[in-house]
């Protein structure tokens, strides 16, 4: 039995060294569904500067059911104009030929350094010993391979009622998605087709990698994928696999947020009393995108003051509430009620939770939502201030 | 000739150590206006979580003329309720009796520490003292006590053809005004009435304090008040005195950047070629928030993908462009041409340029706007998880 993406049946995945990497480790790979009943579906980044694997992908996807998908590290291939729109051409070409499949069966994600070119010969040069060694154990391999600043692979398995979901994904940036690429192949043995998986996947990914910390923008080159095999011959009911899916994707999420560069408080931020979902998220994304927040947590302080005021930064239009009945708890403790000061911080020993959970009541309405981010660190400094990516 | 909010005629101030701060430094401050024909104007946060000498100081500015300006540094009384709002009474109680004047005459403005109740009695028992040490040679004292994590004082003196303009500031958030407390008080001995003082501050403070580094949302206890004496007897032209104020509002602004916590790297955000001045103004503020440019600018590393994927998040509705036509330059070096890749970034030493230039060019218009901001430093994490502010 396989892990990560070959956890479902129907799948193989592999990963080389091709070289994209100057510490030499392995850089690229391929999953691929063999499943009788093909269903793709994708999810792409919503920045208006996007890499070239992500547009060719885009077109891919609505082209056909995708049943190949190349990933590598180690360079983005984005703002690389034509040359990069070539570079992808002849990856996808060298796979055609080798895996014997037809070009419009793949797809292609990059991850690494904006703005310099692909190191296409070291791609295509590798490509033969990739397909090769294809095979139901290479998940972890592959989930390896598209690590960057990323210190553990991250992999997800789930079984329900006779089916399956794996996945794998990449991502550390402190504000993943928003700045950082994260990448995500998940796959299913599920019977089921392309537009019911389009669906589902759009929810799971509002619920998951839409909720970390974010401004809700992703980076140039963020991809998640869904492959399904129908190997299981089990068709599922919608709702239950989107629960497993949306399920999934959340894992995943939560290790990339949790993988973060330099973190050392992992941070739920919760709103409830919100007139509507976008209210709740949007007060959510304010309190989380908050530089004098996060270091403060950093720094062991519950410092509601500073959340309280981030908290008045989203416009009454977006999030109608009243201040005086804002109410603000931190790992329990409601250190902030009616807007003013509420129990002694002093109750809260922050240094000692890894998890900080920041409950904030706008006593509006009905609705809520949690987005999850981090700390402000000192090595979340250093690393991407010493290192270009 | 005094300096600062006393170098036009008609204006003395004062500074006394009431006890706030726990330093035993100056922490209570006094600028009155003396001059025959008062005029004043104020701008105020525009968060919703507003300090209670906010909302007094804006119910006063409604009711006439503002003569008499109490600030102090060391206490926000922000988040404080109904006890906060007797607090600001108790003050402008004490100072009315002090000073002889009427209570529709005086403003109050507070930073410091959000959510914890302010020492009146500490402030009432320093007033007299306050006031009987009022003087034209006062302003510089009055600069140091607004202080908070502010290194030096901020004050700025303008001449134009026989009248002049003084004014002090404080904050020193990196974000400022976005998410620390500014305070500003800006003095004038033209003659000038309320209303015509009040359109001018308007524009300055848009095209100075709100081109800070921002999401355009300022803390709970910004505060910019305009006083004009007309102890000149000159009635200046109003473009010429709207320019005035927005060079000195510039100037301030700029010493706030410059002071910002832990900042090594002034960083100047111009974006031309937009479809409008709004367009370019969130360009540039998508890009001054972005903690990877600002680490990576920390890092002397000029990144310009990480610019590059800022600008993509812009909604096309804000700022129509096409990223193929967009042209980044650093310190005069196009490293990013038509969207990709430019000269080598090798051309570039920012470890030798404390002053950095990020030109955008978006090729799709002629408005134009530069945001000031800084970078992201190890000091400014320490200093925002080290102390409580």
């Amino acid at each position: 039995m396989g892990t990560g993406v070959c956890f479902p049946k129907g799948f193989v995945a592999a990963a080389v060294a091709a070289g994209l990497k100057a510490s030499g480790s392995k850089d690229l790979a391929l999953v691929v569904n063999q499943g009788a009943l093909p269903g793709a579906a994708a999810v792409f980044t919503s920045n208006r500067v996007v890499a070239e694997p992500v547009k060719f992908s885009q077109a891919q996807m609505q082209n056909g059911v995708v049943t190949h998908v190349l990933l590598n590290s180690g360079n983005a291939n984005a703002c690389t104009g034509e040359q990069g729109r070539k570079d992808v051409q002849a990856c996808v070409s060298a796979l055609s030929r080798s895996a014997d499949v037809s070009q419009a069966k793949i797809a292609v994600c990059s991850t690494g350094v904006i703005g310099e070119y692909l190191d296409t010969e070291a791609v295509t040069r590798a490509i033969p010993t990739l397909v090769s060694d294809l095979s139901a154990s290479g998940a972890a391999n592959a989930a390896s391979a598209i690590m960057t600043t990323d210190t553990i692979p991250k992999q997800v398995e789930l079984e329900v009622d006779g089916w399956r979901i794996g996945g794998m994904a990449k991502g550390a940036g402190m504000l993943a998605p928003a700045l950082a690429t994260m990448l995500c192949v998940i796959t299913t043995d599920a019977v089921i087709d392309s537009d019911t998986l389009d669906s589902a996947l759009g929810r799971a990914v509002q619920m998951s990698f839409n909720r970390l910390d974010t401004d809700g923008c992703m980076s140039t080159n963020d991809t998640v994928i869904v492959l399904a095999s129908g190997e299981s011959g089990i068709t599922p009911d919608e709702t239950a696999f989107g629960a497993a899916l949306e399920q999934a994707c959340t894992k995943l999420a939560k290790m990339l947020r949790d993988d973060a560069e330099g973190a050392e408080h992992f941070v739920n931020i919760t709103v409830s009393g919100a007139s509507s979902e976008t209210a709740a998220v949007e007060v959510a994304r304010a309190v989380s995108r908050s530089n004098l927040v996060k270091t403060a947590i950093f720094g062991n302080d519950p410092n509601w003051g500073r959340i309280l005021s981030q908290i008045g930064t989203v416009p009454s239009w977006v999030a109608p509430f009243d201040v005086g009945k804002v109410n603000v708890s931190i790992n329990g403790v409601m250190i902030c009620k009616n807007g003013g000061i509420g129990k002694p911080k002093e109750a809260l020993d922050l240094a000692a939770s890894k998890e900080v959970a920041i409950e904030i009541d706008l006593g509006a309405g009905s609705s809520g939502a949690t987005v999850y981010t981090t700390d402000l660190t000192h090595a979340y400094v250093h690393e991407n201030s010493a290192y270009t990516s």
